[in-house]
């Protein structure tokens, strides 16, 4: 329960992140809306077209899909007073990862997925809206050059996939998961902490 | 049997305007036919994947593939004589949209989709090719930012939709499905109607 | 037995191809794995996406995985000095290119595609991984416009297509399949082959 409400805060923050990069491409109406739409359920979406689930949950789904769309009409209305509440955005945005990393993984596993691909999966379906967006609006990935994104995912869903394999309670596996995940990604954040970068190549050791 | 003639027929334009798009890149005769390929068979896949149809009709299914094919040589050797007739190139390019979001409602429904996920389908089905084409080319997707292109997809689809829930026969559902859509989609290119932008932030109110 | 050690060194070398641009682009170690491991693994995954293998071999399988991020690492390590051995990277570049088509083909073929579907879906599986990696860091894909890349993959998925046709026996199929393609591809790279670009359009015939 308690899940499925933090699924759908994670589908409205991811869906306005999409929503605020298309305002900030001038598109029209629609256009913000598609991108808002599709960053917003398209990792559910990615996750579901790689387990078979057919047609895609958040396609069948009112509920996903209307949470999408009002986050973009919100957004649409309001994005300089969004804009402003960046900090309280970033956190939903936190637990959003999270939830969708753990909550991909737990659907991967009861779809017969083993412990990689639950894992692959669970973080796909946590950072596949955003590299949809970035896709759409002819950007490269914010997650590969900026910001640790996606090693949060990944260990929110090998968390989930962990205890799974030792039994653990699920309740237990997912909590952990997305504390753990939306804690390292706001700690990221407030830190400052990126990865490194490979040695650029100078030209004497060329 | 009309409508599997105006599937060609949309299947062509559409890979023509990606062999133009291609032709216009200055990409090989390989790119060229790829691209218009993956335009005109594209949207009908990503629906297929969506509905978990394997493999996708449009890989099955020579016709499809040779109409898409055929349409990309005809391109490559008169590209400036189709350039020159492109009013009627938009005429078929809206039957093409009215035709891949009926149908592909259509095709949904009788794979279980439900009426949300059968308008989205539909809609994709309408609008994939030229999304693909467009990331392909890397550039923003036209119809996030130009033309009402997407709405007469989505209305095509959801008459369907509507109709089929309605129990109205599927012939008068699918005909006015294309009307409406192709009729809509020409009006916004004639009239030159675009949606609205969300307002610029300007530094006051930032 | 030789095609499973050929599969992972054909993994092996996209995967690296993926992590040398993801270098060549200042991403971060895990961009640069990212962008690596997908264009490993990529071209197996869309191949399994279309022909509705749940989840994906490669996201089941920790070889295929392992030896994709394998690969990123030791690119990550020893980038300068891959470089220099550039011409070896290419030939097995290029049987990869055939491993990855005939083997497509193959498992195409077993899943139920018709010839078409398997020679397209062969070749999708051997151009995916680079497509992907293109279009993740915002470039146009490569095979579009340079290099002979696409066909020597249909060539090769074909080839195992009408083997299977003919009732040839399998092994010397996907032999003959990997030969041609990576033959016909090191030919076109040594030779400097590009297929030709459609006409510019002059003022005169516009």
């Amino acid at each position: 329960m308690l899940l499925s409400i933090l699924d759908l805060v994670g589908i409205a923050v991811f869906a306005a992140s999409g929503a605020l990069v298309g305002i900030a491409k001038r598109l029209d109406v629609f256009g913000v809306s598609l991108v808002g739409v599709t960053t917003g359920i398209g990792g559910g979406i990615v996750r579901d077209v790689l387990l078979g689930i057919h047609p895609p949950t958040s396609l069948q789904n009112w509920q996903n899909f209307s949470t999408a769309l009002g986050a973009c009409v919100v957004v649409l209305f309001f994005h300089p007073e969004i804009r402003r509440i960046r900090p309280g955005v970033l956190v939903l945005d936190a637990i959003g990862v999270g939830v969708f990393a753990t909550g991909g993984a737990a659907i991967a596993l009861s779809h017969g997925a083993g412990p990689l691909a639950s894992t692959l999966i669970g973080a796909t379906a946590a950072i596949g809206g955003g590299v949809i967006r970035d896709v759409l609006v002819n950007e490269m990935p914010l997650l590969l050059h900026r910001d640790l994104y996606a090693v949060p995912a990944i260990l929110g869903a090998a968390i989930v996939t962990v205890g799974n394999a030792v039994n653990a309670p699920s309740v237990i596996a997912l909590t952990t998961g997305v504390i753990v995940a939306a804690g390292l990604r706001l700690l990221a954040l407030w830190r400052g902490w990126n990865l490194p970068i490979a040695p650029r190549i100078t030209p004497q050791n060329e």
